[in-house]
């Protein structure tokens, strides 16, 4: 019999509306869980367990009186601690904004909470969402970082603190922790999840993502959270998503998939190198290695360029006033960020759709673009969160991604990243799916 | 009775339509005037007689055929040289870009072309749209400048070359010249004309213009050229602009004008001074002068900000490759503009909608705002084309302005500037007629 900490969301929902299971019972298993490992994992930035079990107790008093409950009724959330949350603090990592207490939940935790979820509690981020590390560990390795931004989210989903947590990502901070925890993560295309209320970091780049321990369950969360909100101007208009029927959908698996080494490819590790290549062997006449035009290479500087523009730009005036509560880490990115001038800055930004055009035959062609997600599994130690340079150039171009916890190196997870069109969700998370049932992988 | 080359366009095309004026002996009319101006005033920079010629005995052909004519039906125009045509060379006012032929006409020529009227020849720009002179010369006093950039379209127009013509403007380079020779000009809100297949200087500023000596004849010839074009991503979906049929409905005149002096009036002359303080005060209750928020000083300096880094980006290269074919001062502007930082630009850029929302109120609220269209008359001389101080605040913020030929400084015109709401182009041109009717004008 699985736990209940082990539940998927689509699971617990489940089990939820058949009156099964209480979302109180839920929450408390994932309130037991929380206080036998947060000891050693710090996730958590703000937990206040009474609090969240009133409101499962609330959730269960509202099914008992017959309330229509959202898909998410009754299912624990955590959220990074850059997301404003109005009943609890957001303090994005930094000491400049200790207790800071927002008036509004931001655009995308008040549409968890219209699905019904619960808001458990805010995870630990690094320094404003960028370099410096907080002190959460990796729950598989505890010497080992479990990546980051988006640090808590990712090491409290892997061991069952909660099924779902969201995330932030402007380089590699969702898909990045998701590989090295073992985790589904899914960044998907720049706006299809609002930003408001979300810290501004670089407002071409920072897209919400999700983490879970199953596909369905980021088919159900995105689900969830992607509508219009005329107050994120990169939000588009769309008829409401249907990711998780679309995913369910019985179909012939026909499509054939693209392995991109990608301009990173030399930074990834041996064992990295060796498990793709047995993947792509393993996937035969269905996986197609590919090469793409030059140009491509600067997809990672140029993502770099427009981070390090945008990110002097709006934390500027936090460098100015409180430059002595940052970690020089940070100091230093945004001295570096305060030199780079208009002209390259447009010349990245005109780039972006260029390098778009010049790759989407390759995105529309197959089911999926395979690449990794991280470059070897978790770096040892608590002092950096890993490189996000098989990130960096897809969070730049605004194209979703989903990593899928497939592959092992060094005893250590390392995750298959698949990439699509932008707006192609549907079909990027059946891809996903299809290549799952292609290795006998359970969905 | 009027002569040829003094008909306004929707005169002309009216003739033209009703059989009673050729589209050859109106274009016979343009040439003969240019053939006896032109050797003082330098309005061209491509003339081909023969060939607009032969385009008027066509256009005559046709007609004659039973052809359904377009709204601007034999009617000559002339384009500013940085708005490519597919027949004539388009050489930006540059002896780097000498002999240049585009193989295609810009969207806004086609357009032209579309509805009947005949491409005269290329007008002479300043170098590259910006600072450095042609050789025009004023036709209302040859010893000073017609301003610029659109400094042959201007021109050309006020002594009778042509009835139309277009321009661009990134500071003030529309509505100053049609200010400074006494003309009818209109900058349409950015987006209303796609600017494919003209020069690029700045994206976020650069708005393709009208000079006219009606103000029917700016909506006439907006109404031939306001349609989206997906291939400029800042031109935006609407119904068929109808301009001319707006302006001509009979309207109770009841709205009331607001008179802002703008951060720019220290820089207005004292004669101006005098003769906005006089048209006020005949406006009477008709026109309130308003203050608007101190933070409205800012839009000068962002809009100066913002045209010197997107300057630096798009003529980077050109900087780069043929910096001693570039005039000193454009030399200067381009060393000046690659080093504003993105930090600063994006301040300039984030700013431009929050000071339109501090704006967007006065601007809803009264007919139209007045000011003055440049700090006097026309300067003397030819190695300047004067001081854009007083429209390059709307050019940032996109809104549109038109100026109209109602004042008079040392005997020479100074233009009355109205301006409205994003959009607001059909109410703004109303309450331009308005305004001359309460002044006794002729419309």
């Amino acid at each position: 019999m699985t736990d209940l900490f082990q539940l998927s969301a689509v699971a617990a929902a489940q089990k939820i509306r058949a009156g099964e299971l209480s979302a109180y019972a839920l929450t408390r298993a994932c309130l037991d869980r929380i206080e036998a490992l947060d000891g050693d994992i710090h996730a958590w930035a703000f937990l206040d367990a009474e609090r969240a079990l009133a409101q499962a107790h609330e959730a269960d008093r509202q099914q008992a009186a017959g309330a229509l409950g959202g898909p998410l009724h009754g299912v624990p959330v955590g959220i990074k601690d850059v997301i404003d949350t109005a009943d609890q603090p957001t303090q994005f990592g930094s000491p400049i904004f200790a207790g800071r207490q927002p008036e509004e939940d931001a655009a995308c935790v008040a549409a968890l909470r219209g699905a019904g979820a619960l808001i458990l509690g805010k995870t630990v981020t690094t320094e404003l969402a960028s370099l410096t590390p907080g002190t959460t560990r990796n729950p598989l390795d505890h010497g080992r970082t479990p990546g980051g931004s988006s640090s808590g989210s990712a090491a409290g989903v892997a061991c069952g603190m909660m099924p779902l947590a969201l995330g932030t990502q402007t380089a590699g901070s969702v898909i990045r922790p998701a590989s090295f925890c073992g985790l589904f993560g899914f960044k998907p295309t720049l706006g299809f999840i609002s930003r408001s209320g979300v810290l501004l970091q670089s407002h071409t780049l920072d897209t919400v993502g999700i983490f879970a321990r199953s596909l369905q369950d980021l088919a159900l969360t995105a689900d969830c959270l992607g509508a219009q909100d005329r107050s994120d101007e990169i939000s588009y208009a769309r008829a409401p998503s249907r990711l998780l029927a679309f995913l369910n959908e019985e179909t012939a698996s026909g499509d054939s998939f693209a392995f991109w080494r990608t301009p990173a490819w030399a930074h990834a590790e041996a064992g990295t190198h060796a498990a793709f290549d047995e993947l792509v062997r393993e996937l035969g006449a269905a996986c197609e290695t590919i090469e793409l035009p030059k140009d491509c290479d600067n997809l990672i500087p140029y993502q770099h360029l427009v981070q390090s523009a945008e990110n002097a730009a709006w934390y500027g005036a936090i460098h100015d006033r409180h430059g002595d509560r940052l970690s020089p880490a940070m100091h230093d990115r945004l001295d570096a960020g305060k030199q780079v001038t208009a002209r390259a800055y447009l010349e990245a930004e005109t780039a972006r759709d260029v390098l778009y055009a010049t790759m989407a035959p390759a995105l529309h062609r197959y089911a999926a673009i395979i690449c990794p997600a991280a470059p070897g599994p978790a770096p040892l130690g608590l002092q950096a969160t890993g490189n996000p340079i098989f990130n960096a150039m897809w969070t730049y171009l605004g194209v979703p991604a989903v990593t899928l916890p497939l592959l092992e190196v060094d005893g250590m997870p390392v995750g298959v990243q698949l990439v699509g069109p932008r707006r192609g969700e549907a079909r990027l998370l059946r891809a996903a799916r299809q290549l799952m049932e292609r290795l006998g992988a359970k969905v």
